[in-house]
């Protein structure tokens, strides 16, 4: 097989992981024998588009020794999404343009769901054009919604950020709440599936421990229910802790707290599930509420990463490029579980086609019975998820995060 | 001098590390020469008031060395503020009447402003009562708004969560700026000082990382110029970081956002400066705008602490055993600043009545001309205070924290 080049993206929300599979990528495709020169797509599809592509042999081999050490996308992220084929076939044309005038025969795409799409309409069009790009994908998302794969690179860490701020929050109102703070409340982010919410559930050792509620996206919620819930609660331990998903939805499907805005994929903008419930307990029971809203700080706390999150995100990078070696196309790597105790994992991969566009909710065997909580077979999922830590190094008592210079690649299109 | 007991309670918030200072009173009174038995308030002063005291001798010696690992307050914290002895001194005098029941001559209550107040006045009473207490206090407050000590345990550890947070968010919303969200806001506590809020700066290593703009408490909010200042950033990183204290307030002295609930020592509760703000640039700049609202979990993160910041607990609640067993009352350990660089501290103590109710603001040399930032002061102020770090030790994923039993001792009242 005679080499060419490469490129490799980021798209959709970064997380705290993304840049070790960055990492992966760019280590396997050095060793690989298949691929010149690996490029980074600057923002995403966009930098395709723009024809930026950043040369990732300028950057200082230390730089890239860092990146499973950083937090969000190295190479810049980006939210969009290309329409179909058939209303825009252009934008498609061009990105096969721009890899044939710098002779990329590879693109390793990471994201979720909509950039899997993405990636496996370039697959198709690139064929159809008679200038073959191999297109793996290499999962990325929080929201840990993509089929097939047991599970994705990113909620690990969102999940022991979670599990591990609840956890404090569930002692600090512990301790306070005899004259204080009855009810706390954090909102996790999870649009259309409750994973993140869920993940909350292993702050606790026991059943004393919080968070005592779990609001999932998967469970239309029921006022009168979730308050005799917390009153229940409040009459055991005196207090209360509950995870609400920021896509936590009314009975007749509408979002508990619609912002009303869109995004570029067409979602709505959401905000405000944690504010709606601590409203709600606030003015129905009549006590002091508190709530958090971690956003952003949740999907790219790299200083509460989880060890195994990290290792499997440089993993599904390595085997983007093996599989290409392979000569593979259309592919996601996915990882396998091969058991649950010990925990044991293998990469393994699919077809594009059967993620594009799909999402993977929390299933029922992974939400009590009542809706108000998780069960133990969740537990068992989730724990070595969150299993493992892997401190960045400090200095000045803030931690080294890497910043790659990003020189482009000399134009050669207009 | 013969031997007596001691009652050692927790007030007020509760910080990352204010069981460091527990650790540091129970370690000394163990050691001093003075203290026969040790109890613990049960949730602070109410404990006194209802004689439910905990005796920290049945606390099995492995969970009191892991005091210092563990966030929020282990005998539990209070909001009681007793009103003034002329209008309340029979609860003043059920304290004195619990610590004679006792055979309790010293007194360490580890808080802030309004404990200091509730510690002074036990002193003066106990003194009129002829049954003298020992009342010394040991710092504890993530404002960081006490006089006459450089700085107050708790504070270094909010900073650091802060600091680190933004760090992380800021690389965040740098790598999905170009098609995703262009303005972040984090609000922080601080109701009256703005410590916390100028804090999330040690996020920066140079001036193009977040946060770019501070909104202190101490400077009145101007729309039009803040609106301006986001443009200006904005123009030239295409992103801009915002820390705001839930503290901001409008030229007319009004929190920007009101909630109208009152706490039990009447501070106005707040909450909503993030979302205002938010919302402002969001609604006047049309723009994507995401915020954060760590809430609880900045003052508790312990994941997180500083290591100067623990080991300052610690200390000062050593020192206040050894200003008892000098014979020294009514007095609150100090932390004093001996050098900036390098770094060096010790402890010194100052009477209560120059502590109680008074705070201390962000001096004006810590603040940007503009009022829209901090300045280097702040930052060599500042630095030392988040360095270092103190891991605690994990399993399964999230920190092992301590949970003492809490055995009461015997009452001998009704």
């Amino acid at each position: 097989m005679s080499k060419a080049n490469a490129v490799y993206a980021q798209s959709g929300g970064v997380t705290s992981v993304i840049n070790g599979s960055a990492y992966g990528v760019i280590k396997a495709a050095q060793e690989s024998g298949i691929i010149d020169n690996i490029y980074g797509g600057l923002y995403g599809i966009n930098g395709v588009l723009e024809e930026k592509l950043v040369d990732i042999a300028q950057e200082d081999p230390a730089d890239i020794e860092r990146l499973p050490y950083t937090p969000s996308g190295a190479f810049g992220s980006c939210r969009k999404k290309l329409p179909s084929l058939e209303k825009n076939r252009a934008d498609f044309e061009r990105i096969i343009e721009v890899f044939k005038a710098h002779d990329v025969r590879y693109f390793f795409y990471n994201g979720g769901n909509d950039s899997m799409d993405t990636a496996y309409k370039i697959s198709q069009l690139s064929h159809d054009m008679g200038y073959e790009v191999t297109c793996i994908g290499v999962p990325k998302t929080v929201d840990n919604d993509l089929p097939v794969t047991d599970n994705c690179p990113g909620f690990g860490s969102v999940a022991k950020y979670n599990a591990v701020s609840i956890r404090e929050a569930t002692f600090d109102v512990a301790s306070m709440h005899k004259d204080s703070t009855k009810v706390f409340v954090s909102e996790t982010m999870g649009r259309h599936a409750g994973w993140i919410a869920a993940s909350a559930a292993m702050a606790a050792r026991n059943e004393e421990e919080g968070p005592h509620i779990i609001l999932l996206p998967e469970i239309p919620f029921q006022e009168e229910a979730f308050l005799a819930e917390v009153e229940k609660i409040r009459a055991k331990l005196g207090f209360c802790v509950v995870s609400v998903s920021e896509g936590l939805q009314n009975p007749d499907g509408k979002f508990v707290a619609d912002a009303g805005t869109v995004d570029m994929f067409g979602h709505t903008q959401l905000g405000g599930a944690g504010d709606f419930i601590a409203n709600l307990v606030k003015n129905k029971l009549s006590i002091k509420v508190h709530n958090a809203l971690p956003d952003y700080f949740q999907r790219s706390g790299r200083h509460i990463a989880s060890k195994t999150d990290v290792e499997q995100a440089i993993a599904v990078g390595r085997e983007a490029v093996n599989l290409a070696a392979q000569g593979l196309n259309g592919q996601m790597v996915t990882i396998v579980r091969d058991s649950d105790t010990p925990y044991a994992w293998s990469v393994g991969h699919t077809d594009i086609a059967n993620i594009a566009n799909k999402e993977k909710v929390l299933p029922p065997e992974y939400i009590r019975e009542d809706g108000f909580h998780i069960t133990d077979a969740f537990r068992t999922y989730c724990r070595p998820l969150i299993e493992g830590e892997l401190w960045p190094d400090y200095q000045d008592g803030i931690p080294v995060y890497t910043k790659l210079m990003r020189h482009l690649v000399a134009q050669k299109l207009s």
